[in-house]
Formats: C-alpha cells, structure tokens, sequence
C-alpha cells in the first residue's frame, strides 16, 4: 500500500501525541494531529506555575511551531466529540476526519476515587488553566488575608493543604512553602507569616511509593524543616466547602485544598468497547495496538501497559517512547512489516523537594540532596522542548536561586466558563 | 501637624498612582494604595501582548514587590466603588478607608465617542486582559481560517480593521504585519496568507497628528509597503458585528476590530461635582488639586491640565511626573508649606512602526528610520519597571530580532465573567 495515500489521526498533543506526529516529519504519511489547545504543555513543572515560579508560557510551546518543519503534518485546534471505528471517522466541533490509522493520546485527568466533594472542593494540577487557577488562588488568599480582622477566617485563609504524597503534592509542598517564607514574606510584611499552615495528606504510611524508605524519609524530614506539617497514614473521608474531613473525624479548614492524589484516563466518546484497565486505562497488545481493531494505537497515560509483571506508571517518559513506538508500527505495517512490541527503557526518576534538594532513582540506585537537585535541574532544562524555552526558565531559576525571587506573581484571569476564545460574539465551552 | 499622623490613600496603581506613592518612600507619612489588579502594567508595551511578540508578565510588574522597601506604604487590592468627599472616605468591595489627602489616578478607558456598536463589536488594547483577549481572538482567527471552506468566511476571518492612526494605532499595525508576515506565515504553511487584508482606518487627513507632515507620510509609506491599507479621511458611521460601516457606505467585513482611536477619563462614583474638562477629565488648579477640596489631588489621564495654550496628552511621562508632583505638594502642605504649580517638563515622544524604523520628536526637532528605532528600544528598556523585566525583555527582543520569531502565541484564556479569582466558590466581577 503507498503510504501516501494513508491517513493519520493523531488525538492529543501531549507527549505521547507529540513525540508521535514527530516521529512522522519526513515520511510521505499524511498526518493530522488534535488538540483542544494550540500549545504543548510540558507537564512536569505544571506545579512551578502553580507555585508562581514559572511563567505560563515558559512551559507551554505552540505545536505549530514544533511541527513546522513537516509539510505532511497538519494542526487542528479542536474539541474531539468521539470515535466511530466501524467508519473510521473521529468527530470533533470543527468536523468529523476520516483516518486509516488513529493514534489515541488523550491523557489524563484527577482521580478523585469517589471520595464525596473531592471533585467540587479542590483546585488541581492537571492542566496549564488549573495550574494558572491555583496560582491565582493562593495569592488571592494572601490579598484577602491581609485586610482580614476575623482571626477564624485569618487562619482559615492561611491554611492550605496538599492532599497526596506522590511526586506532585512533595514538588508542590517544597515549592509552595519556599514562596511562603521568600517572596509572599518580603511582600505582606504586615502579614504574620508564622500562622501560615501548609499540610502534606496522604493515606498512606510513607511518602513516595515507589523509591526507597530512605528517600522518603528524608524527603518528610526536609518537608517539615520547611515548615510543611506531613500527615502520613490519614486517609480523606471527605471534602466539603473549604475543609477537609479525615477518616479520624478530624475537620481541617481551609481555603485552599490542592488534590494531588493522583491520575486516571480521560475518557473518550467511542463506539469500542476496549479492555478496561485499572484508572480507567485501556488495556492495549504488546504492539500498543487495540486487540480488536488493529488500526488504533493507544499510548501514554490512556494505556494501561503491563510490564514485568507492573503496569507502567503515568508520566512523560512512557508517554514520549510509546507515542514514538506507535508511530514507528504505523509506519512499518504500512511498508507491510508487522509491528514491534513495546518496551518501556527507564532512565530513572526524580523528586525536586526545594532548593538544594531532590531525590532521584537511576535504576536501583538513589540518591539525594544537592547532587539529586542538579541532576534533577540538567535533567528537566534538557527536556524541555524548544531551545527558547530552555534558555528562558534557565535563566529565571538562576535568578530565582540567586536572589531568592519569584516573577510570576501577578494575579492575571484563567477562567472556566464566559471565555471568549473563538470570537467577541460566540460562546465557547471549556478548553 | 504631624505628617506620621496623616493618612494619604492613592486610588490606581497605574504610572501616576505608583509615581505618587513611589513619593512617600521613606517618609513617615501612612499611604495606601489601591488597585483592583495586583500589579503595575507598563501601557506603552501592550500593543507588543496584543501582537503577540511580549508576555503578559513581562509588561506586569507586582505592586508589592514595587513598594517592599516602604514599610509606610501598604497595598489594597481591591475595586473602588465611591469617593465620600463630605467624610473623607474611599469605599470598596474590600471595606472603607478614611484619608487626609487622597490621590485620584484612576487612569482611562475608550473613548467610543457616540458611535453606534463600536463599544459592542470591537476589542481593544487599554488594560493587560484587554491586550490578551486580542492576542487569543486574532490566533483563534488563524486556526479557523485553515480550516474554513466558505470563501466569504475566509475572507473575513483574514480582514483586520484597526481604527485609530495615532501611536498605538500605528504601533499595532506595524506589529500585526510583522506577525502576520513572519512567524503566522510558517505556522500556516497551507494557509494563503496574501489573503490577510490589514486595513488602518482614521477620519483625520493624516497619520499620527502631532508629528510633522514629513514623518507622517513616512509612517503611512512604510506602512503601506509592510502590506497594511491605510485609509485617511474616512469617518467610522457605526461598525455592527463583524463589519465596519464608514461614513461614505463603504462596509468593510472583518473578524476582527480594533479600536485605538482614542481615550477618555476612568468615571469614579463620587459626591463631587468637579470642573469637566473634554473627554471625561477632570480639570485641576496649576498645583494638581481639585478648585474646592485641597485635599485631593488628580493626576494622570484623569486630570485635565492646559500647559502652553493646550491640554497635555494622556500618556504615561505626564502621568508619572504628575503623580510625582502630587506627592510632593501633600508632603510640602503637611510641612505647612504652599503647594508648588506643576510644569510638565517634556523629553519628546517616539512611535515605533516595526523592524528598524521608527518617529521620534525630541523638542521640535524629529528623526526617523532605523536610528528612531534604536532610541525607542533604549528608553523603553530604560522605562520599563524592575530589573529582571528589563533584561527579559531585552533577550527576547534580541531573539526576535535575530529568529524573525515571537514567542507568545500560545491561546491561554482570558475571561470578563465566570472568572474565579478568589476563591473555588465566590464569584467575582469583572477586575
């Protein structure tokens, strides 16, 4: 068959989609990539935005500019409404697109595992909007408490909790407390900082899973030096209007509640019945492929993915090498070869906790402190995708260490609903 | 009496207000000051958020982090909702505050004058979420053009009319063209983007009064070869949704429609019945202060000041001298001394029209071209507020400069309703 004449979907600009369209540059393949967003979000230092660290557009890049160089790759900025395999068509707000082959990459969203009132009562990580959201928020909360007489309200107003021990809720943690005792201190000196309460939650007895005891408890210890109470072992019964309820019975308010508990598929209006697999993840062959539909590839968080005798985890490093890995399938079953399994080549993981911190797992070895830290920093800088980027949050974390600074603290809209996206007069749903 | 007894409270953190309380630094004297936002915007710049060639947070500075060395001045986010001259009280949605001397520098908004649906179907560049808006809609034009079918849909989603051929009018354009030309041009290979029709509109004879005849001709033939329209002597009639109706019948159908024509006084709820000067301002005696309440002063685009025969521009070197000065005359009044008259010491005004060219006046002497240029980046790098925003700003220009590149184009919301900013659950109004 002439490759040519084959057309590609491509659902989700997030790594995984990402590294699979680029993975198309150069071939004769007709490729269309979609995304509700016109940009890349470089999900890792989602929590620095949110930590009024970085700067929005410093971790998000235009895939237009990312695929320029291929003149077989198209953008379309769009709303996927589903997938009808038995015509091969996906639909979205702006058309329906006829696909050969698809590649479902729709990532994920929060895991809220039915605790009643998580989902209404917590700001979260997921998305450069909700990042920019808690930015907005936790200053906010500073501006508010700074005119506020009402000592219940004060104390309210100044206790944030981070519900989540996983790399998420300690990177948020450290970078949440370093703003706290550095710049919002130097900003609000009329501000008793000291009554400020930052709390780590999670139901489980340690923090990290996954790295070893060591590592966790230095990173609990260092946590607590930087003046974060972690509450290990407390499971959240429920969440309602700025409180968190424990399963103890144990009531902590507070105006800000960050959920950081985890992760599961973002479902996709389809006519398929998949192998469901835990987190709402869809079981996929070795080759990534659907067992039932050849021509639909899934990968990175969508996939649920079993290797020795785990599933992978959720993160940007699967994500890139599968949306490579169905990328390079496509192309060989096309050129009439059968597909490759998959096989997922860990370089390691890492956990910034703050300044001068870190720990990070290469294999079975770990290590931590300042060594973990600028591994961690080279590391990220590395990844980071487009050279102007790299340079940009390079010098701005120089700076940052250097003059214990953070230059994101303006408190500029990110909305839900009432945006006006696509024209003064239409009325777009949420991107 | 005892200046540390004297409470000044400063409405606008604008160039006047943040010039006024920038004053009281190091003085005894109690000042508050309030915003809605909780940073400065450097005006001057927006037209570059709107084009899409600077971040927002590169043209936004954080009042606190402006004032932090004051620990005389403290700052209130929040929106003024009154003046109650009678008590001596500023209302606001965050409480009441009493003042001794109170600084009016509420700034300006578009000036529509009475013509019918310009308010309703134009956007425009006057405040950071205004310049955002505008950079979201004209990228959102370009992603649906390269997906549009219809020839006259087309043909609107690619017209841009802006009205107005005054400095920011002028600025935009030029910016837009090298936008349109560079970077759009190699995100959208597949769209013809000789298509996109730029059209510069003004009721006046001529571009940029207050120039010489010489440098306006050069700006509109510059211009003009950078591929925008100019139409001079062309009165706006009304302009309906997505159509511009000039006073000859003419109708010019566009997506987008800017309005840079003009500016008026910021209106402010009070029990005063001041002098009205043209376009909303409010006339003050030579020493800035209102004829009959010594005890506020008015400055920037909200005051109304004659100097030689004519009313001095609302722009931001008037502005922050006269915030300067009413600090100044507050300071001498609480000493016992006479306020002193203000005299607007002018250092010549520049307009920038794109790569390597540029209209300066300093005095009644004027140049032009890429040496212009040159004097527009130094004193606006010079200007601009906080050394970290200067060296970005500087390293992006470069980068632009060199790349032919912008890096701002990623569509990140900007919101009027629904927004969300303090807390999950209130809903606020527009800031």
């Amino acid at each position: 068959m002439n490759p040519a004449m084959n057309r590609v979907v491509i659902i989700g600009a997030g790594f995984a989609g990402l590294f699979a369209a680029r993975t198309f540059l150069g071939t004769k393949t007709r490729v269309t990539l979609i995304d509700r967003n016109n940009y890349h979000t470089f999900n890792p230092l989602l929590y620095q935005v949110g930590a009024a660290e970085v700067e929005p557009s410093e971790i998000a890049y235009p895939v237009r500019s990312v695929l320029r160089a291929g003149k077989n790759i198209s953008f379309l900025m769009a709303e996927v409404t589903g997938v009808n395999s038995s015509k091969n068509m996906v639909t979205t707000d702006r058309g329906d697109l006829h696909y050969d082959y698809l590649v479902i990459a729709t990532g994920s969203r929060p895991d809220y595992y039915g605790i009643r009132g998580a989902e209404d009562n917590t700001l979260d990580l997921n998305t450069l909007n909700d990042a920019i959201k808690l930015r907005n928020h936790i200053l906010c909360s500073f501006e508010k408490a700074s005119q506020c007489d009402d000592a219940g309200e004060l104390e309210k107003l100044l206790t944030f909790v981070i519900i989540g021990g996983g790399p998420t809720g300690v990177e948020y943690a450290g970078a949440f407390a370093e703003l706290v005792h550095g710049p919002l201190h130097r900003d609000f000196p009329a501000l008793d900082l000291s009554r400020v309460k930052i709390f780590l939650i999670d139901a489980a007895p340690g923090l990290l899973a996954g790295y070893s005891r060591k590592s966790a408890l230095y990173t609990g210890k260092k946590l607590e030096r930087m003046g974060v109470t972690v509450r290990l072992g407390s499971p959240v019964k429920r969440i309602d209007n700025e409180a968190v309820v424990l399963s103890d019975g144990e009531i902590v308010r507070a105006a800000t509640i960050l959920w950081a508990a985890g992760v599961r598929g973002e479902a996709l209006k389809t006519d398929l019945s998949p192998p469901a697999g835990p987190r709402c993840r869809v079981g996929v062959t070795a080759t990534l492929q659907l067992a039932e539909q050849g021509n639909i590839f899934i990968c990175g968080d969508m996939a649920y993915f079993e290797q020795e005798g785990g599933a992978l985890p959720m993160m940007a490093p699967v994500a890139t090498q599968q949306g490579a890995h169905a990328a390079k399938n496509i192309l060989r079953i096309m050129k009439g070869q059968s597909p490759v399994d998959f096989r997922f080549r860990g370089r390691g993981a890492m956990v910034t906790i703050g300044r001068n911190s870190a720990v990070a797992r290469i294999g079975s070895f770990e290590i931590k402190g300042f060594a973990a830290w600028i591994l961690w920093l080279a590391i990220h800088i590395f990844f980071l995708i487009g050279f102007r980027n790299k340079i940009f949050v390079l010098i701005k974390w120089f700076g940052d260490y250097i003059f214990f600074e953070r230059s994101g603290r303006m408190i500029i809209p990110s909305c839900d609903d009432g945006m006006k996206l696509f024209s003064v007069h239409e009325k777009v749903k949420r991107h």
